[in-house]
């Protein structure tokens, strides 16, 4: 882009920004334009950390994965010596997709379209048919930033990747004793959400929603009851379960980070955090997020235990996760247009489990499948609701709707910094 | 849009304006370029009076219809006063359609997303979860104007709408004795047209393409004879119609308003009129708009006699309606950019009609269902004509096309007003 | 478009040619700007040859056939004379697609919509309804230029077209004995590739990706055998083919024009060449492209052999063609935006040859139908690699695609004199 067209664009985003009411929703043209959808690719998805997938995925030399960002292909995978490499997933020679699959294993990376050899490493090793002035050296594959996080997988297109280690160090002692990295992958869900990325988001970021759309979520947990609509004995059952818990997890090495009803803050503007992490009770008689709160597959890692409450993972801009003590359930976000995002849901369980003897699907699935779809539908309405020209941002709920607010800064500051350094 | 962009807007839709040959069809970016489309939904469909549906279908308080015009999801229901009221379909507080289906019942309107809880008046009567110190006051459903006509619903996006009364006044006498108002829905079509919406009206403002593509149409009425074809037994015949007609239906109390073959005069752009209404005399044989011409429902509204003619409504920029004794056929056109038009076709029958006892479906349908899916299939190959490189707009017939010129001299006079006036 | 907006778009694909490394791919925006797609459709689509298909499915006045180029409705007839004649298949009333059809035969083009009739010369000759004032002399068809050549059929959208006659003389002669002409239509196929129509020639400007991608076809030839890889015993059995062919077919009046492996060069931009034609031999054990290298069907044309090796004949932008001694197999290539292209392939065998009695479609198609198929995944999975946003150009590799880099070189010549010219 020019430097013109560039700053042309800033001033816009500038502007955009500017005429946003604090407290309240995002103005239309967030959801709509390509300036917009463009600038957060390079100021969010292009600069943070963007999950890609579970290293359980990647257990051997040269099994892969691959994902799509915006238009970037990408292929993860584990080398020869045993390291997580991520690449740029696309023929230094004319630009073949080189991987092909979603997920699969290869011996050395070799394009399909004139066989240029690449090694587990990204080096060209070999491309037979060309001249020999060819300087192999110059020719390996773009590499990008990848990081691993007690089983998840991570990685960024930035040339100077924001810090790592933070992240790692708040969410993986919370995150030990499911040993994600031990699990498997029971299943794998795809979504086209007909929505922009952050309606996902501002879905995700209240439970103000949940009581009329998500009838069998709202049993198992308390993150729909908030400060203004706790009862005293919702309260109580909370304190209790919660006391329980604490004792019980504090013997086994669990802490519990989140003592309240409703959810924890997240992300945070003002420290610019975009991980987070906690355990928390679940609802009376729940010991996993299935319809029936029932344990439905073997115990999960270090647990023991069934009664280990619900380990919670988010990081920006793109992962959740909801942890029992029998599976876990990923989400990963990949923008593909102003009004196009794709979920990938993956349920794991432990490594060692065998479906049809330890587990069944069907008894996994509907829970996060059922909760899954209904946000999907709620976000697609809520496009094509922001898409009206009588379309003006509402107030947010202070009780209930903290954490919309607290990713509209979150986004604003990331697209206000990314503005001030270009 | 900035100051600027929008008079470059107008500078080019000027430009364009000049280029149009009078008595010959619309360059080619009139049916292609998003500039054009936006200028035409600012100018035109959210300025005019556009066709909603039947008052037949919101009888009770709490019925409501919805519609998409371009990008704008609209409500219409009966309030509990037992007036119509419109609304932007949207929540004010996080943009969430708000009634979902196509028609329905509704209490209050609650929004699916957050329960936000609206009246029948658009009030917002309650948001539980919210903070105190919103001022529900402002947060009432953003109203859109709604005028009713003899059972025909229309709305107005205009802050000031034009003037309905005169439209009333014209329409309502010569519709009074088909009761649409006191008629049901036997079925309605939806219909997505590959074409612009203008070369939908172009289609209908002519009866030139009769001949060999509408067979059916043609065996009832006179349209598609002009003052150059019209042989003598022709003429003869149609006078013996319209004499004896206009004897009778005097005596009922029915006006004849078109005496000639071929179609009345419609739009007026001199005028700026943008609806109208005539009966006139079927052909011989035929006593309603049905393949063979026979009555194949009961007689609607106040008719004593089958031998009514046909009643013609059609009002800018999206509705016509052929009325027969027995039923009514209706079209709404709904933009949705500048290649694709949406079209709902719905059948009417008096509401005292049982299906199956009064009239079947099956007899209903034919004769508008072909005559529309022709017309349709005809618009979307004239859109692949226009979009090539070497269309150049050809001479109308001054015959048979004087209602295509009155449509081009209508719609431009209304971007030239819009033009002036921004 | 106005003089500036053209003077941009040129200075703006200045600048992106001048970006283009040597002997490497081009640069990203040659696959997705609606700029550059805009200029290649005037600077090469609109200015050159194009072909359109076969004189065999135009043998009798009135036999059409119709094709889109871009957004250009086209169609090609045989005119009273026995003379082809090619037009803007655009109705100059309202613009309605006039001819149908793929292909059929009309005695006079008669508009679907208002009946206008124009004479296989394009001449307007009855326009019935329209005012007796109407010029028809001024409203012919809108002629496109029409070149024949041994049984191809070429048209041109150009005001003054390029000489047709070179490609003629070069062709013709080695075209002669399979009598194109005289040939019949087994089976055509149509595709859409989702990819730019570049990265369907440099697909086929090269034989490097035939070796694992089209298993079928290197049995049957020597053209993904460079110098670089060439055998002593592989060079040997070419020698021996060649010579033995060579001494026969001068007997019979065949000319080799290639005696090599690998792929003759073209197009040619220094002599600014778009077309070529050729003679080759085939591997040892086939007379055919077929799947067995078996005849599959009566030899065509003037051959009294099987043994004729294989004839190729190119032409840019959008033509192919291979044929054995009992059929050919031409590729047509049509543009539909910067990311799709569509392909029709078409299987022509002697005009006496009857199916099930002479042949059978099962045994002519799977060869080339699984090579054509093979290539078009190759060439959308290359399009999403050039998306990429970490896709850079690489070196191409002299031994084996020098054709891709004469494609280019062809095709800058084309931008960079348009871009003169205007």
């Amino acid at each position: 882009m020019s430097q013109t067209l560039a700053s042309k664009r800033s001033a816009h985003l500038r502007q955009l920004i500017a005429s946003r009411v604090p407290g309240h929703g995002l103005p239309r043209p967030f959801y709509q334009e390509d300036a917009v959808y463009g600038t957060e690719i390079d100021a969010i998805w292009r600069r943070g950390w963007v999950f890609a997938g579970h290293s359980c995925q990647l257990r051997e030399p040269g099994d892969y994965l691959t994902l799509t960002l915006d238009t970037d292909p990408l292929v993860v995978l584990r080398d020869d010596d045993g390291q997580l490499r991520a690449f740029h997933n696309v023929c230094r020679h004319r630009g073949m997709i080189l991987c092909q699959e979603e997920a699969g294993h290869v011996g050395r990376i070799v394009c399909p379209y004139h066989q240029w050899v690449y090694g587990r490493d990204g080096a060209l090793v070999s491309c037979r048919g060309m001249q020999e002035e060819i300087d192999t050296s110059e020719l390996g594959l773009r590499p990008v930033h990848v990081a691993e996080l007690a089983g998840l997988v991570y990685i960024s297109l930035a040339d100077e990747p924001l810090p790592f280690a933070p992240a790692a160090e708040l969410m993986e002692p919370l995150m030990r004793p499911q040993r994600l990295e031990r699990a498997k992958i029971a299943k794998t869900v795809d979504y086209e959400i007909e929505a922009n990325w952050k309606l996902v988001w501002e879905n995700n970021r209240e439970c103000f929603h949940c009581n009329v759309n998500h009838p069998q979520y709202i049993k198992a947990n308390y993150d729909h009851i908030n400060a203004d609509d706790v009862s005293p004995a919702v309260q109580e059952q909370m304190t209790v379960a919660v006391t329980r818990s604490e004792e019980k997890w504090a013997a086994a090495g669990l802490a519990v980070t989140h003592h309240d009803t409703g959810m924890c803050t997240f992300p945070d503007a003002e420290r610019n955090l975009w991980y987070s992490a906690n355990r928390t009770a679940m609802a009376e008689g729940f010991v996993s997020e299935t319809l029936e709160g029932r344990q439905v597959a073997p115990l999960m890692g270090d647990y023991q235990d069934s009664d280990v409450g619900t380990l919670r993972l988010r990081t920006m801009p793109n992962f959740w996760n909801h942890s029992s003590c029998d599976h876990g359930v990923t989400t990963r976000l990949l923008p593909a247009g102003p009004r196009r995002t794709r979920a990938q849901v993956t349920w794991l369980v432990d490594e060692s489990a065998v479906e049809g003897r330890d587990y069944r699907v069907d008894d996994l699935l509907p829970f996060w499948q059922l909760t899954s779809e209904q946000d999907w539908d709620l976000c697609a309405s809520a496009q094509r609701g922001v898409d009206s020209r009588a379309f003006v941002p509402g107030p947010l709920s202070t009780y209930k709707e903290y954490n919309v607010e607290a990713f509209f800064l979150w986004y604003l500051r990331q697209l206000t910094d990314y503005c001030e350094d270009n």
